[in-house]
C-alpha cells in the first residue's frame, strides 16, 4: 500500500488533482510494489524494460492539495510477457478512483529495438510474495 | 486535428514519451476541438466546468523527443450530461496509440459543490459542426 | 527536512531527473515546512495565497530514478510582504544542487485581481519556531 | 520566437501556470532555437549533451489556461563549454517574466559518466546565426 500527499504542481486550475496525474499514482505503487517485493523495476533482468501497453482508469471523487491517500495496488491477470497491475486510489474511506495498466515485458537489443519477452518464473514468483500483494 | 511536438520534459528515462503524457496530449487536442467550433470548455455556460469520469488508451508505439505527432478527436457517445472523446495519436502513418476520454458536465454551486448537468443542446450542435468533426 | 525519492516520470531521456523537477522539489518541502510549523498554506489567512516571484537553482549533481533525497529548507529574508526560501537538495552525503524560492504573500480581491499584503506577524513567528528552522 | 499556447495541465489550484512550467517553456524555446538554426541539441555532436547548471526565473504577470504567450530567446555569455539562454516570456505586450538557463557541453563516456567538452566552434557559428539569434 503506497501513501503520499497531493503536491501543489498535481492541482489545476479546476482546483482538483488533474486526471492525468492519476496515472502516475499508480505506476508510483506498482513501482512501490516491485520494491516491497525486494525487486527493483529498473534493473529487473538483463536488458528488460516495462514499457505501458494500456491504461485505464475511472474518476469517482476529486483529490485536492494537500490531500493525503492511499493507493491498493495489486496484480491482475498475468500472462508470458504481461502484468496487469489493478489499482485503487483512497482518501480515507472514500475512493477517489479505481484503474488498472498492463505492462509488457520487452528486451532491449543493442540497436535499441524492443521485442517481447518471456517474464522470468522466479520475478514473478517473487511479486506474488511480495508484502500486500 | 492537432498537431505539436514531443518536449524534452515529456520524456522519461526509457528514452521515449512517459505514458501518462498521452492522457494530457488527448486533452489538449479535446481543448482545440473546442476552440475550433468557436468554444471555450472553460467558459461553456454559466458555472459549468467539464471533470473527467474515466479515460484509457492503448499504447501502439513510442514516440521520442522532438517527434512530430498529430491528434485526431472525435466526439463518440453523447448521452444528457456526458461527452465521449476518441482520440488516435499518429506519428506520420505510424499509430502512436488510441484512447478515450469521457467528460461529464457539472454545475458548480456557491459552495463548490459539483452536481451534474444536461449539456446545452446548442453547445451539442456546435461542437458537432466543429471543423473536422 | 523533506525526503523522499525520485519518481519515473521525474527522469527525462537524459536519464536523470529533468531540471525543472528540482523547481517542484523545492515548493514541496516549503509546503511541508509550513505543516511542520502547524500551519497551512493554502489558508494562511484570509485571502491570502502566495505566488512566487524569482526562483533559482544550481545544479551540481544528477539525481536518477528510484533515488532517496532530502530537502533541507530554511528561511532567508524576509520583508514586510515577501519570504525567501533557501534549499538545498541532498543525495546522502552529495549535494545534487541548491536553489531559493522568493514568495509574495498577496491578498486577493473579489474580482481576481491580487495586491501584495503584510504577511500577519504571527504567521512569521510559527515559521521560525518550525520544528527544523 | 517560440509561440504557444498554456495547455490545463500546465495550470495549478491558484488559477495560473504553476511557476515550474516556465522553466519548461524556457527548454522549449531554447530546442526551438537549436531547430531554427538547422540543428538538433540531442544530435549534436558525438555523444555530446547539454546539462543544466543553473537555472533562474522572475515572474511578473501570471499566464492562465489558454493564454497564448511567446518566448523571445537569445544566446548570451558563451565560455568554452557553457552557453547561457535568455529568455523572456510575453502575452501579448504584457511580460509575464524573463529568465535564463545555462547548459554545460558535456562528452558522456562508455560507463555513462560525463566530463565537461569543448563546444564546437562551427555549432556556435550556426547558433549565432540563427534565425532570430
Amino acid at each position: 500500500m503506497y501513501r503520499r500527499r497531493v503536491e501543489f504542481a498535481e492541482t489545476d486550475a479546476a482546483g482538483m488533482v488533474h486526471f492525468s496525474m492519476f496515472f502516475r499514482y499508480m505506476e508510483e505503487s506498482e513501482h512501490a510494489f516491485w520494491r516491497a517485493a525486494g525487486l527493483n523495476i529498473w534493473e529487473s533482468g538483463e536488458n528488460l524494460s516495462w514499457p505501458r501497453i494500456s491504461a485505464t482508469f475511472d474518476f469517482k471523487a476529486p483529490l485536492k492539495f494537500q490531500d493525503e491517500f492511499e493507493v491498493h495496488t495489486e496484480m491482475g491477470a498475468v500472462t508470458r510477457s504481461t502484468i496487469q497491475w489493478n489499482h485503487t486510489v483512497k482518501r480515507g474511506d472514500v475512493i477517489a478512483g479505481a484503474g488498472s495498466v498492463t505492462a509488457v515485458c520487452v528486451k532491449k537489443n543493442a540497436d535499441g529495438s524492443m521485442k517481447s519477452a518471456e517474464i522470468p518464473g522466479e520475478l514473478i514468483s517473487r511479486l506474488r510474495r511480495a508484502p500486500g500483494a
